[in-house]
């Protein structure tokens, strides 16, 4: 379990969320209202998954790649959009989570189903850590080299 | 391990590279020479790491979604690209691989040292399968559950 996990807030702007999950080089951020509770999850992918609400994530990733192919003005209408969109218009929500008492099965089976990279470990309302994909290889690492 | 995975050849043009990965809906292709043999990986990452040679897999991804963004004359501009581009011009070389008889410890290993999704399973120099994250947290899912 990781932490803390990077965290916006539901009014956070497409171009902040962006450039906070390359910053951090992160593959999701979670969405946390004022009292800290966990509201929602956005994913590379949530960028280009809304009609009418699409930013593709990879208009900022490869910004230095696109422009190869984008002309100037075309750039500045993706940040201006991302600039108007916000963390709440395109995050899931409700969130699969788990409790800091939940089993490892509890944890594989909800990440099997859901098909999910990571899940936030939720303590009243507050998230209290992250267990990625990796992390449970890691586990599983242990348990195999013991 | 899955079986059979989905290949390529070397010479075959970056478009219908893209074009099989979103067929299958993969995040990656191994590439085999005429015998068969495993040569390279491709996964949609590489399609915009070679200078010179960057052709996001987001503009084949997103085609609809981009086509808010690009104008129809940029569209074709990454096609004809992306038709003079070959696997060989943007794999990965030599692959991580394992053998049929590796222990479910040097897999995990592997996957974990060089942070990789799959790892194919190869004997004498063709693949026989491949495994990946998912795969083996299926099996730590039995463990668990037993």
């Amino acid at each position: 379990m990781a932490r803390p996990p990077v965290s916006v807030s539901p009014r956070t702007p497409l171009v902040e969320v962006a450039q906070k999950m390359l910053e951090h080089r992160i593959g999701s951020v979670l969405v946390v209202d004022r009292e800290d509770r966990l509201v929602g999850i956005i994913t590379q992918g949530d960028f280009c998954r809304h009609p009418g609400r699409m930013v593709p994530f990879s208009l900022f990733e490869s910004a230095n790649v696109l422009s190869n192919w984008l002309y100037p003005d075309q750039v500045e209408r993706v940040y201006q959009a991302a600039r108007n969109l916000r963390a709440q218009d395109i995050m899931q929500a409700p969130v699969v989570t788990v409790s800091p008492e939940a089993s490892l099965g509890r944890v594989l089976a909800l990440i099997l189903k859901h098909d999910i990279n990571r899940i936030p470990v939720v303590r009243r309302g507050k998230v209290v850590g992250i267990i990625s994909r990796y992390d449970l290889l890691r586990v599983m690492q242990q348990e195999h080299a013991s």
